[in-house]
């Protein structure tokens, strides 16, 4: 790969940026959120903060970060800091004589606004910037469109491979480890979150984790994981049930199927996010299952597992072509199980492609 | 195990956290870190906000959770809230009277406390308080130590399953998905941390991701990794060399463990914990290592892989009897390679204990 291949997206991102900081005569943005860090300058570590003006971008982390900030980040200054990286980031925004400077209110702690008020001194107006950086992350370039599909591949391949030991006696936990184990030789990095393996009742709690609990016949299976590959997360659900599913089962899983079909058919640019929560929610109520949803549609997914939009009844989001979104419409019945579907999508001008492509049938085992 | 055994431990923590509020004259403390939660609930979930007054502990979170905070959360109400946890929170307090009111300003981002301050209204003084349940959560019981002695343990049996595979040829990023299938299978819910896999020049990175780079002969190898079991994380460094190693190499892996030697014996309840980082300082020092070292020598371990105390150079800590604390100390030399020796030790009165256990010396592969 070219050396400007290698800066370009990081390039476009940072204009991106600065567009908008222009557009509000920002005198420079302070992020502090790592996966944002990442994103506009390459750096994978685990400390520092971004600084970036019209004019440039510095990143400032500590000692034991020399090495890997000056391989990875390519069009931001590194610069190496003894002591609190606020303070001196305050100090640089004080001595530059920046007056508007914006931050994220959800990203930065109190203790942490302190300190950059403290260093930075009186003379900055910290200016309150949410989702700034996420919005400009929402939309994906073909680059990162590319990655999100492998990391799909990796955790689909994973649900292909643990399929044949789901059966009765085998434990919970023992399937979510072959399951992360494939992932990672699948090349992924990491799970995207703690991978759900929930049988039986325990499928009626949405984010269950595994126990030593064992699968066992006549049990629905939930299923719900994502591969993390080069920084980008997928998340899919699939719902199987050991033995021959009874009709009020299946019924269930048809309900929970359309649903999910029925926001498929609404995504495309333009459109409200809660409309696409509102055609999977009037499936469920129209089979009479609209009390046992108990959570939204669905959430972009990118850097983060959950980012923007949201796609809930309250969303004020609307949907852009190149986000990526999750479709999960799910059934919870305390004491008898859950059934839940999700896949991710990619929002297109007249509608959507499936990130995650394997079949969604009940799958019988 | 009886209902008494089940509540105990978030009872007497509950209680801890009482007497503090009662000493500074505070009505009541909010807590929106999920860690912290889940020590003093018994939550597992992934959203929610306690408070706790002198009377009582109130748990709000939203829906999805309803069944899981009824089976989990012993000794608080249950709120399953319609909308914002925070804004419940802060109207809560406001109908009680609560005027003063203790949160942590580095756990609380700068809009989750602006929510609290609109909802919770002018009649609350606001009193910043930090490290209040990490400082009850920094010492440990019977109970928790014995679970980070199996954590220990699930960490060290998946370096020795390792050991074989480390050869010529292999992948990074292959021993590292080795290293967490068999943490999991061991009983581990995940790893305390991404898995360090470093080898060669790579290794001269305090925090190298493992990559598609494969092991060469005469490389230095560090693995870095730890288990999480029921929300107690391990965290330990062995370095390998693949073939025999140079009198060099030697030479500093020898004044590495001098080092951690050399912190483990000040290690003992009432002693500061800088001294801890200059007894290793001063042996790497000594052998004209001293600007290769370039973090501090270890950090608290419990439910968070960094928790206080700080066993570095600045650090005001003082070590407390039922403390676990990592020793790390570790060097760095670009374009060669790197060298971390870490273990993972109780503080008692007159010394400390091992909790990692397995022998220390390079191991040559």
């Amino acid at each position: 790969m070219s050396a400007k291949n290698l800066t370009e997206p990081f390039g476009r991102r940072l204009r991106r940026l600065r567009e908008r900081l222009d557009a509000v005569g920002a005198d420079a943005f302070i992020e502090t959120f790592l996966i944002n860090i990442q994103y506009l300058t390459g750096f994978t570590g685990s400390a520092g903060v971004l600084v970036v003006t019209p004019e440039r971008a510095v990143f400032l982390t500590d000692a034991r970060y020399t090495i890997q900030a000056r391989e990875e980040v390519k069009l931001a200054q590194v610069q190496i800091v003894r002591g609190s990286v606020l303070d001196a980031a305050g100090t640089m925004l004080k001595r530059a004589g920046r007056l508007r400077v914006g931050y994220a209110p959800s990203r930065m702690s109190v203790l942490q606004k302190q300190k950059l008020a403290r260093s930075g001194g009186s003379g900055i107006r910290w200016l309150q910037w949410e989702d700034l950086v996420e919005g400009i992350r929402s939309v994906k370039d073909d680059g990162e469109i590319a990655t999100m599909r492998k990391a799909a591949r990796i955790a689909e391949e994973s649900i292909r491979s643990v399929l044949a030991m789901v059966k009765p006696g085998v434990k919970e936990g023992d399937i979510a480890a072959e399951i992360d184990y494939h992932m990672h030789k699948g090349g992924a990095s990491g799970p995207s979150f703690d991978t759900i393996v929930a049988s039986g009742k325990r499928s009626a709690l949405p984010h269950a984790q595994p126990t030593d609990k064992r699968v066992r016949k006549n049990e629905l299976v939930v299923l719900d994981l994502g591969a993390i590959l080069r920084g980008y997360c997928s998340d899919i659900t699939r719902t199987l049930f050991v033995g021959r599913a009874p009709a009020r089962v299946l019924g269930w899983y048809r309900a929970v199927l359309e649903a999910q079909q029925a926001a498929r058919n609404v995504v495309r640019d333009g459109v409200k996010a809660a409309d696409v929560d509102a055609a999977a929610r009037a499936v469920l109520a129209k089979s009479g299952l609209g009390l046992y949803f108990t959570h939204s549609t669905g959430h972009g997914l990118g850097r983060e597992v959950h980012e923007p939009p949201r796609l809930s009844r309250e969303s004020g989001d609307i949907l852009r072509a190149g986000q990526v979104v999750t479709l999960e419409p799910g059934i919870y019945v305390e004491g008898v199980g859950g059934i839940r579907i999700e896949d991710d999508v990619l929002v297109q001008a007249n509608g959507c492609d499936g990130i995650t492509t394997i079949d969604r049938e009940l799958l019988e085992l």
